[in-house]
């Protein structure tokens, strides 16, 4: 037994488990003076938990044992796995097949092991246990949960569960929040995160256990490089940033950059109810802790409390003349205990106050004890969280370990405070699509229009039909007819007021304009017989079927975009935002899973910037946002009907104040010989 | 003498100053067992520095016996001044102009006093004294002066001079920094900043001093309810928020949005080197680390440094056959000390390195004090900063404090470390626009067109003189002729080619589409007098001085915007970017001072997101850069030799590969009996 396997039998033996506790090893006669056994098989009476810790060859058989032996768990630390490649692979298949059949489940392999600090099991080699506390940890780095475990014994925070889950090749997300949903001691749930190997569990555990208990994720991989350096330090496939973004917002999680507001968060959602709305209230004693907070509040996307004229009416009444007479409250730097106690008094009393700010800084006629004393008064404010800023080091420390105590979330910066209590109110936002009702997974028949193409082994449909596919889910699209002769273009066009559109029509050919493939503004009866002939002289005659004729529409409204894409991990994706010719240049999209409500239509659209010119500027009118609601839910249907298409974008999408109309579209399926593709995550 | 009084002459006669000190009180015999003297005048021999602390009402009398004294400089820790309105405002004048005769400077009214930790002169009522150290710290919030001063005891973090500014009535910004700028003991400059009084004395001294030393300011603001706390307490106007970035950025000052950033960066840039670029290498035993940093550092604008073939191979020779073969270069979870030292040695001779990054989580194989000892022999590459973050709390303290005591600002997240090198990084190339080379100030005459239109007591200039300004200065225009009569313009749309546009003449209507006095695509005669009539029925007899006539041009390029307009403090601002209908939606603009020269304006360009545009996207041909450039340029010689010009826009400038022209440009003018515009600050 290798120096791993010694740390963590010493570790088991020093902690409070106190349970039946065995060494195996055919190859020594005892592990820190107990005795071991040769194999599993000789353990007397049942095992609920077996940690493995060999070289990853000698795994199997021993998972084999603990089968036979009717073990209900394992932890295999080992590593020497999938990330090592094919063989490895293959191993980490092997092992997880014979738990299965024996109904064992199996933690990692590749970890650090696991904790219950409660029960007093420390099954893993870190350097001591886990404090007892209320925050479940989940982590795919062992590095990351090492250094959480060293932080949180010298600030003191306490944990119910403490995984490091490994590669995950059995146990994962979902097992594991399904578990601590149910876990008494668990009030919060916090996460390191690199991949997802079951989209769809995670959804479904996520939703299920955020109603209940706050899960906070950080998950790097915002970035590119960032991704793939995770790729490469896991073995495993990470998916895209932006679609993680979309699940999490859905599934109610809340996820956090830096290790930091993992702590912070998890802090504040131990001790205070989250806001009902955005807008926090602050009061201080020193001005520049208000300026601060408020340039961090707004840059996070929260809100400054409006105080209410009998707010205002009250504090004027007792404050000096010099009083800030706006939000943050600032009560001046000579602020007095009975000062404090006065303002906080009125200010909780707002109406329109989520939450509650209290800033101090040393100053000279402050006692930073005296008002923490005032202050922890209202550390439970019914449904409204409380949070504190104690500017400093010595002077404030009792006063500030008094609000700790107190159950007050107490930061060491301002700013760090409000940023805090804004991921709160986004958690409240966030908590709001859960109950967005998900409808049972489709189940009808394919549209004819892509059967039809998929019986003729297409996976690309022409511009007629993907607009037909469109109309077929009531998206309106420009009229558009298919001639398949100059005859017929002429005579499609006469049914269409002058200037008309050709554009060429072809089942192989998707990228129009490049070939010349597009005529617009055509004037006459000649002008559609000249563009007929440019466009079919302009493409090999295997590639021209014809054109499609449609009305020319003004460009008077905005370009929008509207589209969907395959996930490998979470399945199809919906994408909003503004279209038109700088789509790339200003990126100004964003992404949801389907399906949508009409609710979540307009949160999707509201996420992107174009929104605000949907809402009338410069004097022209708004957008009809019912009616945009409407195009996206629809949308959101057919992705999800629809399970064979691999990409649909509608690019432009119209949007005016008299019409939304599609007018260019383009789907690709899978092929007809692809597996069945992943359904949506939500479903 | 009250308890402020009391508290500062305790300050003074605790510390290690020991110069003589005298008490001045009419009304009390003695101060803490010190007789008091009636009068400034009483106390024998000359005087440098008098504190005084009395009401607001009270100070002119003491500030003019310290005149007739001799004093050499003053403090005023009372409050009561410009911040309760103008008595108060009338009050400071009074003051600054009594010392000012008297060739005396002051600090304050309303502040906290000075020190000077290394004479041990500690003239505030602060509860303690700063540890000597080297850097500066300059403090418009008392509240955030004393935070920072008790954190700083708690981190030993030490000073060379602590200076709560107060009201800024008299020294201020330029003063404080020119003075730091020749303190042996001052390092470093860290600055709390609410408002800048004199624009021109601080960008002067600021450029001067960063050039030395790093100045690093910690300015909220960035969103308008910051701004407005910010006026509300100190009773000052602040600027325009991205003015001031503009500001920093031209005068090398790094600014930060957190206290903490503004600690993090004092101590980096005290200890370590700017980076020569911005490529950082990590070196890391935990791959969730090194996932982490990564994602801070491309979010906040940094970059990997692409490892080179060579030190591929070396690594490869040394460290285990999984390593993470990319940057960052993850040495696995079971790295030794010697397997540090090697990967470490093999790191810092790449080429492309500008600074590195050492990452340790506590696992079981990594003795966190000894990879410390390795890495401290790299604590002074030179040029090149080394940053480190050692993860955890009681089992890398060690090791931590080790790097501390050797000049390697250690993190305690691995995000914050990289944050700070990215802000290293930013501020090397702030330095960089020092040296662009400032002409000397423009004193041309007034342009004709802006003459004319002064003497005529007018203040918008029509579209055809803006136009003739442009040109004036060289800057592409679309040929305009103003027609009075019908017949004059069909003569000059006959000068040009069909389709033309005829829009309004007029010196007082400025929104010409709003009164339909604009008419585009005029095919011929008939339509061009067709548009004359609209034109001039649309307006009242008094607004119609006729119409301009210009060619129609194709609007295929893109739109951009470029304009200046006054600030109250830093004179005249360039603005450029995206222009088009969606301008106000994609905000898509970056601010500047002039003047420019073509590497300050390629700068300026670089800020924007259509920047990206502008080189070629999806086919269509970059527009001339070098050209685009000398348009910044020009426009910005004009809007500093024409300091009478308040707002100047063009919009659009059409930019395609063809050409780049102004389409459409609006002045405006101050009243002829305006006082003297605020010149450029940089002037």
């Amino acid at each position: 037994m290798g120096s791993v396997g010694r740390a963590i039998f010493a570790n088991l033996r020093a902690d409070s488990f106190g349970g039946p506790l065995y060494a195996v090893n055919p190859k020594h006669s005892s592990v820190l003076g107990v005795p071991c056994l040769p194999s599993v098989l000789a353990i007397p009476g049942p095992v609920d938990l077996a940690v493995i810790v060999v070289p990853a060859a000698c795994v199997p058989p021993i998972v084999r044992e603990c089968a036979q032996k009717g073990v209900r768990g394992i932890v295999v630390i080992s590593a020497g796995f999938r990330e090592t490649g094919a063989a490895g692979i293959a191993l980490e298949r092997e092992i997880v097949g014979i738990a299965g059949s024996a109904g064992i489940r199996i933690i990692g392999p590749n970890c650090v092991g696991v904790m219950n600090p409660h029960s007093g099991l420390n099954a893993t080699f870190a350097a001591s246990m886990a404090r007892p506390g209320h925050i479940g940890l989940i982590s795919q780095s062992g590095a990351v949960c090492t250094a959480i475990l060293d932080w949180s014994q010298q600030e003191k925070v306490g944990f119910s569960a403490f995984v490091s889950t490994g590669s995950m090749a059995d146990v994962e997300w979902g097992d594991l929040l399904d578990h601590l949903s149910t876990d008494e001691n668990t009030r919060c749930i916090i996460a390191y995160m690199e991949s997802v190997p079951d989209a769809h569990h995670f959804v479904e555990a996520a939703r299920k256990v955020a109603q209940t208990k706050p899960i906070i994720v950080l998950k790097p991989g915002r970035t590119e490089a960032a991704a793939r350096a995770a790729a490469s330090h896991t073995g495993a496939l990470t998916g895209r940033d932006d679609v993680f973004d979309a699940a999490f917002r859905r599934c109610g999680v809340l996820r956090v950059d830096t290790i930091e507001e993992l702590f912070n968060l998890a802090e504040a959602l131990d001790k205070q109810p989250p806001p009902p709305g955005p807008r926090l209230l602050m009061v201080t004693n020193a001005g520049g802790a208000g300026v601060l907070a408020t340039d961090a509040l707004l840059s996070a996307g929260g809100e400054l409390t409006e105080l209410s004229p009998e707010t205002v009416a009250k504090l004027d009444a007792v404050l000096p003349a010099h009083w800030s007479h706006h939000n943050p409250v600032d009560i001046l730097g000579d602020a007095s205990r009975e000062r404090y106690a006065q303002a906080l008094e009125i200010a909780v009393q707002d109406p329109s106050m989520d939450g509650l700010f209290i800033a101090l800084a040393p100053q000279a006629m402050t006692d930073p004890l005296a008002v923490a004393q005032e202050a922890v008064k209202y550390a439970k404010l019914s449904g409204k969280p409380v949070l504190a800023s104690w500017m400093g080091g010595r002077a404030i420390a009792e006063g500030e370990a008094l609000l700790h105590e107190s159950g007050i979330p107490t930061y060491r910066y301002p700013d760090a405070a409000v940023r805090v209590f804004q991921a709160m109110a986004r958690h409240s936002s966030n908590l709001k699509h859960l109950e967005a009702p998900i409808p049972p997974p489709a189940n009808v028949a394919t549209n004819p229009v892509l059967a039809k193409a998929r019986e003729r082994g297409r996976t690309l449909l022409t511009e007629a039909e993907s607009k037909q596919l469109l109309l077929d889910y009531g998206i309106p699209t420009v009229p558009t007819k298919v001639a398949n002769t100059e005859d017929e273009a002429v005579q499609a066009a006469a049914g269409f007021t002058f200037p008309v559109v050709l554009k060429l029509h072809s089942e192989t050919i998707t990228h129009k304009t490049d070939v010349g493939g597009v005529k617009l503004g055509l004037k006459d009866e000649a002008a559609v017989r000249r563009a007929f002939d440019e466009i079919r002289s302009g493409v090999p005659a295997a590639d021209f079927l014809g054109v499609t004729v449609q009305p020319m529409v003004r460009l008077d409204g905005y370009e929008l975009i509207l589209g969907a894409s395959a996930d490998a991990q979470f399945g199809p994706v919906l994408l909003f935002g503004g279209g038109g010719q700088l789509v790339e240049v200003y990126k100004d999209t964003a992404v949801a899973l389907p399906p949508l409500n009409a609710s979540l239509a307009r949160e999707l659209v509201e996420r992107t910037k174009i929104a605000k010119a949907l809402k009338g500027v410069r004097g022209r009118k708004p957008v009809d946002a019912d009616a945009l609601d409407q195009v996206l839910v629809r949308f959101s249907q057919l992705v999800i009907e629809q399970p064979w298409i691999k990409e649909i974008d509608i690019n432009p999408l119209l949007a005016s104040a008299e019409q939304l109309i599609a007018l260019d579209a383009r789907v690709i399926l899978y092929p007809a010989d692809a597996p069945e593709p992943k359904r949506a995550a939500l479903l």
